[in-house]
């Protein structure tokens, strides 16, 4: 269920004074031999200190990697130089105290911008959270709640695969819950695994995994500026490096963990009481239809209709017909729950049976646009007063 | 301060029974003479029956009106042909109590989505409407009232201009205050000037007036189905059709009619406690700083911010870093209520003045992207738990 679920790898999570609250805020992965390692990170302009610094390391390392460092509470953005200096000063402490070189060292920072990272106390905690590294489930969940911020819950998956003989695992931990939006990496996601696998290869899938969970999701449709995914790979299971149907069978058993992960995410997003996916075949184009499914689902009108279970499916359909994909109205069949709630431009009067569905914890929304062959999904929250409060309020 | 400031209207506002609530939802404004019309409409491809109606008067009477009737509380949307046979039988009857051509009633809806009009008793109210018609300020308030849903005070407003010796006036009234958004006509905007003006004049300067206006404000961007602005002038002030500096002294007081409207709107955006104004400058295109200007205005996390008062300008600086527009984040320069909040890539710790500021009914937000000469504004509100309990709950 964690982080060290694959062979290799140690973990811990420990409180450094970061957060006021003395909940954990510093995480630390560790793979005992030198890993394979791939990163996809934000695509926000203003991009965080620790980004910038991962983004060199794992140039500089050519892909290779022995620890994930990560703190909560401060996430070392809009900082400037002076933050840029801090992530360094922490990534090297590390490799310091492991006994590794710098290079390979990756680092991800969450929590309050705008605010100078505590780099003493990071250093101090950063010793006992060496100390505390273990490879039980126990240290796993230690790891996965250090990185929380306004998360409700760790986030945990596992899944394992077959190569040749050889059983190999992938385990993955994630942090959200607010300012997940559309369009890019993700949060903070870190994704371990024994099998061996090629860095050009590790980028591939960690590319393709992300496309299609963590950047198929959105709770508020905002981007945050330290977005990011590690997945490392230290091949301690055995075996040949993984090619052909290995790396297939590889890239299935990642999607699963990066959906579970994605799916609690939204789930846990901030103020969130059910979840809605939203589902849009027969755009013009495959771009029209991610457009029509991000309008619906970062709506405010749809998500508080959710919020109220209320069938007011004029909301559905403002929509969608102000999101700028070609249509004809008439043609237009939405569907809540798998039953009709328009067709031929009219709302249909919601049946009992529909508002049943309304009360599902995942409800399905569907929209056939009959103008091509694009599709999209996406899956969200709905909006409640809580996400207004946790947000009016939150600077820790 | 209302649609019968200028000479030669009429209005009127009335009960039908079409809200539960017996508040004003029938509203009925009337020229005494033939008038110059023009309209500006919804961009949403579901548009409801009365803009396909309203449309179709338009382009018959060749820009030619006597009467605006308006309903409130029922919109007439997703309603299919039979939706646009309720928007018809309501403007024949109408004109038939007023004894003008059908094609001389423009109509608009607003309200819950999905359901029939209720004809009947609107043709009843009606009556009572045709009854109720006077040209004091009680009746321009009346209508303003008519056309109310989730609003919580009337919005009206008036300006003068003067065309050779002849004075003459604008009055207008709107609605919100709920799915009021970016990129497309307005909400119920019904404008009314006793000037004489060629209906190409009297289109141009509403699709100038509702551009500047109207469409650089947003509550939720969300695009209505509904939104419609009509402006009627019937050269009851005496005097030529207005050209030239005439036209110049028209379109200023009309831009300051609908400036004070839109800014009425925002005021009372759903849920609001307080409004801000997004200026970007120096952007790569007006394109981008529009884009830029709305994704701030719009993001849950700024408005939420500016709700809790709270100086975490990382907020937005994630807005701006995410919206597609290009610029150098080491090169921007973010201004609240005047005084820098980011600059050189770096959040400026707040002082107390800047405290202060944010406790402003408008503040001020100022972004210099330093990429071009591209610039924009838009004026939108917070969000509050407010906005969330209105629309969990709202179908009336």
């Amino acid at each position: 269920m964690s982080v060290v679920a694959a062979k290799g790898y140690l973990a811990s999570g420990v409180w450094s004074a970061i957060k006021g609250s003395g909940k954990p805020d510093l995480s630390l992965i560790v793979s005992e031999r030198t890993a394979s390692a791939a990163g996809v990170f934000t695509r926000n302009r203003f991009r965080a200190a620790p980004v910038e610094e991962s983004i060199r390391r794992l140039a500089e390392s050519g892909g290779r990697a022995r620890s994930i460092v990560a703190t909560s509470g401060n996430s070392n953005s809009l900082t400037g130089a002076a933050g840029v200096r801090d992530s360094l000063a922490v990534s090297r402490e590390t490799a310091r105290l492991l006994g590794i070189p710098p290079r390979h060292v990756l680092i991800a920072s969450t929590g309050t911008m705008g605010r100078r990272l505590p780099v003493d106390r990071v250093k101090r905690g950063l010793v006992k959270a060496v100390k505390a590294l273990g490879a039980t489930p126990a240290h796993g969940l230690a790891a996965a709640r250090g990185i929380m911020t306004t998360d409700t819950c760790p986030k945990q998956a596992t899944a394992s695969f077959t190569s040749g003989n050889v059983v190999c695992r992938i385990g993955g931990c994630a942090k959200g819950v607010g300012m997940v939006s559309p369009s890019m990496a993700t949060v903070l996601v870190f994704l371990t695994t024994d099998a061996e696998i090629p860095v050009e290869s590790l980028r591939k899938s960690l590319r393709e995994a992300v496309a299609g969970t963590f950047n198929r999701i959105t709770v508020d449709g905002q981007m945050s500026t330290n977005d990011t995914a590690f997945l490392l790979a230290n091949g301690a299971a055995g075996g040949r490096p993984l090619s052909g149907s290995g790396l297939a069978g590889f890239q299935a058993a990642l999607d699963s963990v990066c959906r579970e992960l994605a799916r609690e995410l939204v789930r846990d997003g901030e103020g969130a009481s059910r979840t809605f996916r939203v589902t849009v075949t027969r755009a013009r184009t495959a771009a029209e239809a991610d457009r029509a499914a991000r309008a619906i689902a970062d709506s405010a009108l749809v998500k508080t209709m959710f919020y109220g279970r209320q069938p007011n499916w004029g909301r559905i359909a403002q929509a969608l017909g102000a999101c700028g994909a070609v249509f004809d109205q008439g043609r237009v069949v939405v569907r809540v729950g798998g039953l009709v709630a328009i067709r031929g431009g009219m709302s249909v009067e919601p049946k009992f049976a529909m508002l049943t569905r309304l009360a599902d914890p995942e409800v399905q929304v569907s929209i056939d646009l009959a103008a091509g062959c694009g599709s999209a999904e996406i899956l969200t929250c709905d909006l409640t007063e809580k996400y207004v409060k946790i947000n009016a309020g939150y600077l820790s």
